[in-house]
């Protein structure tokens, strides 16, 4: 799937956080798509006609950057491009999670986020995250996800030690990547960037979204084996996705359907 | 006291510059804190209720952030959380400086910024900064950081080659840290993001910003030592708060109380 | 011309995208500028007239900044300063070509983009671009280069494989760089605001682009040598521009006048 990725090289539009928005554009570059950031009211809509998927990110929301957001969304969904959902935060403040369930009541695609932020946007109990990390499991967030699933018709990833993947009806668990990734800004939201450049390139959401999953995991276990810190995470995850190949992938990530 | 953070790994809200989030937020995490950037004034003051600490920097204003910083500057002030205010090229425009200011009087528990800013802030003469760079040495902000110091009741730390840290009645200057570090955008910034996290977890103002000061000179150090120019400083520095042990501190950055 | 911009240290006023923010200060900071962020209303043109040169850059816009960059680009125009424009996706949305054309006709010193985003500029057929990426080949921008230094009586550099500097009677060809460069986000983003400090420290703005070309080609061949994929690139790019010698230069970049 990645080497569909690399063929296809798809333009991914991303109205993302300020933190996350170059690690986001790089992890997409290195895997071999386009990416684009454009947020504007006055021109989303003429973006995604262009673009191959959407990923939409409220890390460091606004009102403004909400409506650009919602208008980006409807037009996607309108035009049958895929788009994901990434609620950072979710649960953290009031706002965040009306704007969150505002965005995932237009049914993305994909949504992808961490035990705490799909727990809270499933309405689910004791779900406080701290900030925008989260204060639960990733297996504790398996039903809030499928719940989610059966709302938005799309398929739900929760993040975590385990990924999960998890639509009406299937779920699938990839182990890999390494904690050192916890340690670096952003790549959370960078897989969430990359997940878009899968959905674009492959016909089944479910498989897409693992196959990103893997990639991610397994590009994780390569970068942080001899990194000297978290400081050298981006740059090394950027150069395993540039240069990964089927058996290094399949060395370092583990895919489970349950 | 690094231990303390690593410990409690406190949530520090960020209302920062578009150039230093990122290495703001690497920081913060590679030294064991917990970074969110919240801005808006729709969450500003909900987020401040779950943070530890609040860190405000001023290097990529406009009316509606400033409005923003202004709410969380107050319900951090409110709820008694410590707040850090970095004037990011205070004296550069009247803007800069008349927001600095009205900030200032809200009494941050911390202000951090390099000699210019300081006097700047402090009203002294002669301190026309060169953009968001320094024209002066830090000793020569000491007296406009005690001014300072006296006005807020807060403490105020003045960086350079020699950190100076100023209370209304205590004075320290921090030995260490390396002329590449001034080659890297935002490493000043993300040292004022760290700031937070140690005021957080330490219950003297003055200790704290001591301490935070020890620990970056000396992180800034080692990563240094090696490099193979400025592009190396971020991921190294990032590394080196992640590993930096007691004794490494000690033989890299000097503290004396003056 | 490096050695100008190390000895003068200008300072570079930014009015550019969220993604590149961050590589772009730090080029300037390796290559011995000073650069700062500046953008808001309140503020620009206050600014522009302690800067040495301005760099307005579109890639994330939205009317707010649209409206900082147009009274920053008339203030440095009336002050007689450098400014340089790069039209990020120029023809990628009809906001965004907007944009570009009203800020271009503000007569930039200096125009900087690809094949796509110049020959939308200049209303040349068959330009749609790939996004913010080229669908065209630099050469192929030449004429379109020419028609807009015309217009604007400045210079224009299209930047690619090949890269070329155009004013309405000379023209030159730069070879070097590698295609690493392409993998890494906001690589030409941060040549256009290098642009800026060789403006800054040259009399003429030809002379001032060829030499700004040659040495980020040259950096950016010693940074992809030894590179272990694109995520080592703008680490190793700040090194190569903050050691560069005469002798690399001339050994890693080819100039033709043609």
């Amino acid at each position: 799937m990645l080497e569909a990725v690399r063929g296809q090289s798809p333009l991914v539009q991303n109205i993302t956080n300020y933190v996350a928005m170059t690690i986001s554009a790089n992890v997409l570059l290195a895997a071999g798509a386009s990416p684009a950031m454009v947020h504007a009211e006055e021109e989303v809509a003429d973006f995604v006609a262009i673009a191959s998927a959407l990923v939409v990110n409220i890390g460091t929301l606004s009102p403004s950057w909400v409506s650009g957001m919602e208008i980006a969304a409807k037009a996607a969904a309108q035009a049958g491009k895929p788009w994901v959902l990434d609620p950072v935060g979710c649960g953290a403040t009031p706002y965040r999670t009306e704007v969150a369930r505002r965005l995932a009541a237009l049914k993305p695609t994909l949504i992808r986020g961490n035990a705490s932020e799909i727990m809270a946007l499933a309405g689910a109990a004791g779900a406080a995250p701290k900030g925008v990390d989260s204060s639960a499991g990733s297996h504790e967030a398996i039903e809030s996800a499928r719940g989610l699933a059966k709302e938005t018709g799309g398929v739900v990833a929760v993040t975590g030690e385990t990924d999960f993947v998890v639509s009406a009806t299937r779920t699938a668990a990839i182990e890999g990547g390494d904690v050192l990734m916890t340690a670096s800004t952003g790549i959370g939201c960078a897989l969430s960037a990359l997940s878009g450049a899968f959905l674009a390139a492959s016909p089944d959401a479910f498989d897409a979204t693992v196959g990103v999953m893997a990639v991610y995991a397994s590009a994780g276990s390569i970068a942080a084996r001899g990194a000297g810190g978290p400081g050298d995470i981006p740059a090394r995850l950027c150069n395993a996705l540039y240069r990964l190949d089927r058996e290094e992938l399949r060395a370092n990530a583990a895919i489970r359907e349950l």
